[in-house]
């Protein structure tokens, strides 16, 4: 197998018009086939949500995408007013719900110290509001998981990776730089250093153990090319990077899935039963 | 087409021994490769959860079944004490979780009065803990939704109907009724009115507009005998009944499957990339 080397780096470069009125298409689309007008998303100040707020304002109107900021006590004070930023920037309405009192009454009252659990219970919550406010607003929940996070089982389960539908989840980290930057997210949104935010110091990279540039020419030669780990050796990556990273794609694939049914009757929910999203009546 | 109304009145009937093998079986091998040895269950004094919890401490083991209960102030104190009496006849151990607070902390502090919104933070509440406790436990969530409340969308999304695997997500709700007493649940709990427990007075079959017995007997033949409207009608099923029900299935599609994602890439989460559970390295 060729492939230069140049070849396989420029691998993840977009068209950025063509997505972008993909995507924006996709949102209008989706919302509107089920009779909603209205979009909702939870806005970090991170890149990946500043730039789901800014295709929804493109697909559904500004005013009807709402953004959520729903900062923890613990949260970095820099991510609201980032995510402050986003708002502002869009010119969308926005909300504001502090997260702390509702996390507190369950981790302070039950002792959960664990970092990752503490993490859990927050996306969690916020998944919570989001959902609320999208009933109250009749409203979609605009997922704003990429394909690096998804891939890798990087992040909550019922919490962060929670949405009705998701219009970056077909981008990789990297891609959603260079599309955030295409359509004038603010550039210290996109310059940011990415983080979730759900302990003091944390970063994706340091947390993963890789950079995000890294993994996805990774995780594009082996999940969009299909390359075997001879291949993927020979286009220069590491066999123990390739192994740590397909065993976290293999062992969060539960993330990505409804949960396993038993089966004991002719059709079974997932298994046998199963209609496309737009099936006639 | 000429089906008797005794051979569609009789057609639920499970061989109730063969069933509870298979889904000890389930719970067991599903459990087991993923690397776990326990079950978590959120158990609410209904049926469902009595007959999860009797299924899971068959096939891990009482120790390995731990069953959470988790009232809130507004329940119907019957409903926990439901809950321990479950608990007391298995043999398992159990915690108990008021998730007051955690309701309290968001629904009064913004003002959610409507039924339905308080409803579904409740149950997601009751998911967060679960989870949460999964997680300390390294235990799998074990889910107790049917599949006359999965196929009508009577449930919560990222709530009751989160679960790392379903047992009993392929039997009606008259077939959960036939297994747990073939299984000895405790008769009060067997013979009690279906509710979520919600609110005050809710009852599923209110709600609903219909019986659990008519709307189980439809669903099996719309479901998994895939009849037509007309063959239905012939069946005896109004065709005001009919077309409700299938308005359900359709439109909480959404509740059964993951989130739509938008497609832009050779392989797209969900759409063509996916891999059954237990794929190989």
């Amino acid at each position: 197998m060729e492939t230069s080397r140049v070849d396989h780096k420029e691998a993840l470069k977009l068209n950025a018009d063509t997505v972008i009125n993909l995507l924006v298409q996709f949102i209008k689309d989706e919302t509107h086939n089920v009779g909603c007008s209205k979009g909702v998303i939870g806005v970090s100040g991170g890149v990946d949500s500043a730039l789901t707020a800014s295709l929804t304002a493109k697909g559904l109107g500004k005013k009807n995408t709402l953004a959520v900021i729903m900062p923890h006590r613990t949260s970095d004070p820099q991510s609201i007013k980032d995510g402050e930023l986003v708002v502002r920037e869009l010119g969308i309405p926005s909300e504001t719900v502090d997260i702390s009192p509702m996390v507190d009454a369950y981790c302070e009252k039950h002792k959960v110290v664990d970092n990752v659990r503490r993490g859990n219970v927050m996306a969690r919550m916020r998944m919570i509001v989001l959902y609320d406010i999208s009933a109250r607003e009749k409203a979609l929940v605009i997922g704003t998981s990429n394909k690096t996070e998804l891939m890798l089982g990087y992040g909550t389960q019922h919490g962060d990776i929670a949405c009705a539908i998701n219009p970056i989840g077909d981008l990789y980290k990297t891609q959603v730089w260079q599309i955030a930057g295409a359509l004038g997210v603010p550039q210290p949104v996109v310059d940011k250093k990415p983080t979730a935010d759900l302990w003091k110091g944390q970063t994706d990279e340091g947390e993963l153990g890789f950079t995000y540039r890294d993994v996805d020419q990774l995780l594009f030669q082996m999940v969009d090319e299909r390359r075997s780990d001879e291949e993927l050796v020979q286009l220069g990556f590491s066999l123990e990077f390739i192994r740590k990273v397909r065993e976290l794609l293999r062992k969060n694939q539960f993330k990505r899935r409804p949960p396993v049914i038993a089966k004991v009757s002719y059709r079974t929910l997932n298994v046998d039963f199963r209609y496309v999203r737009d099936w006639g009546i």
